[in-house]
């Protein structure tokens, strides 16, 4: 699939773009005359789906949704409907050979794409990805190569899939969010599209940018607290209120790593490979689950 | 977590509510007040979130949104801003210990979920669930087993998570939608939510119910084709064409193996492991990645 791949090999945005004159005339003075300035280069989702209502959902509210009013990413839904065949502008069909479910039709969704693919410069870093339980497990680091392009189309399956030449034509990734069927693409796309937002410049503030830095370190988070000092019979752990600083780093990062090697054995694994140390103290459980 | 060993012990919906009698005359008759006659008994999700207009979202689409037209399944919201302290009707504060981010305040979360076990029977079978990436990966199982659960309680998180003591408090159980960060745990609710819903009795069709058994035999999908036969050039694979079932069978199941040891080797030994065969035949691959 070679996302991960790429990942590693991609610059952050900002020193990227920066020595890159990638936009067409034609197209700048299109965006500029389409939308506000600041918004020509943002990063982009574009939406192949049969529901575009379903769109921004979640990803209206909060934190997306105040970086989107802000302009510092923009989505855009392309109604397959539209690209429908026949009087019922039908998107889909049975599957050749036989079997259950219907079929996305290659016409229709290649039709749907290539619309996708207008205003898009052919030298943009633009990935077009669809959204299937046989893809590549969406990860922090897909995310980050996601955030790190220009834009990316993602198509919304609904039925039993869609026609595999259309995959195969356009060079589609496919990204799965787990081992799990659903009813259609659209809530792991927006799930996919809040990951990456979230990772734009600008997007989080500076506190919650450092949080991230702590989900990059390949553990699980410790437990967190706050007031009231007492709940429910329950007291905050001693050394969090000890004031002092380096056993309170000390606790959490032990916890962390007790979490870690009792919930995901691989995350843990992973973790002992990248950066070789003894095991973590396994001093008498907190708590028990 | 124990979440899966409960799954492999559960018998589905239908046989173990047959025998049972657990809905109290009070909640029966506030029921009977409140809903639709056919909606007393119907599997429902009880959301805690800050976030309320974001539901039914998606889910009021589509397939899940008919089945729940239907009464199939209900949807509630709590809001948790109602239970808040202060003026402000805050519900998070400053981590115990210090560090980034702000985290949702035990008393306020407690309340909420207090509120949201109200009319729901004690002797209910029904799982309370925190979505946080330090969870138990959601998985078909998974999904399998809150289907055959009466209902289901999901708390979402927002800011760096939530006061630990009421995870312990409440015997919360958390699930993670896969190794990533969003800004909140909407999205995988609703996501959880779609892929439980759709096993619930009558909320497929049979056509759709016959594909579900497809993605439980631990393999990836074969490639799906459908008219036209060409396109852009391609042609669907003569086999499918070919009105030869036996034929077809083979190939589907051929192309299954091969896409999930490609894919998926962590599957594909698994797949190995519960059903003892040969190594499928590596044929010449029709496409590359």
């Amino acid at each position: 699939m070679g996302v991960d791949a790429q990942a590693e090999n991609t610059p952050p945005r900002a020193t990227r773009s920066h020595g890159r004159v990638s936009i067409s005339a034609s197209h700048q003075i299109r965006s500029l005359m389409d939308e506000p300035v600041q918004l020509a280069r943002a990063w982009k989702a574009k939406i192949v789906t049969l529901f575009p209502d379903a769109f921004p959902g979640v990803l209206g509210l909060s934190l997306t949704g105040k970086a989107r009013d802000q302009g510092l990413w923009g989505l855009d839904t392309i109604d397959l409907r539209r690209f429908g065949v026949g009087k019922h502008r039908n998107v889909d069909d049975t599957p050749a050979g036989g079997g259950a479910g219907m079929v996305l039709r290659p016409d229709v969704v290649g039709a749907a794409l290539k619309e996708a693919a207008r205003g898009v410069d052919p030298k943009a870093d633009w990935p077009v990805v669809y959204m299937s339980p046989r893809g590549k497990r969406f990860d922090q680091a897909m995310a980050r190569r996601f955030a790190a392009a220009d834009g990316m189309t993602i198509l919304c399956g609904r039925f039993e899939g869609v026609d595999e030449r259309v995959l195969e034509h356009f060079g589609i990734k496919e990204v799965s969010m787990g081992d799990f069927v659903l009813t259609g693409g659209e809530l792991p796309a927006q799930a996919m599209i809040d990951a990456t937002v979230r990772l734009l410049p600008g997007v989080l503030g500076n506190a919650e940018s450092a949080v991230e830095e702590s989900h990059s370190n390949g553990l699980l988070e410790h437990p967190q607290y706050t007031r009231p000092a007492e709940w429910e019979g329950r007291a905050i752990p001693d050394v969090l209120m000890s004031g002092h600083h380096g056993h309170i780093e000390t606790w959490r990062r032990e916890m962390s790593e007790k979490i870690t090697a009792e919930r995901r054995p691989d995350m843990w694994e992973a973790h002992l490979a990248n950066t070789p140390r003894k095991a973590p103290k396994r001093k008498k459980a907190d708590r028990k689950d």
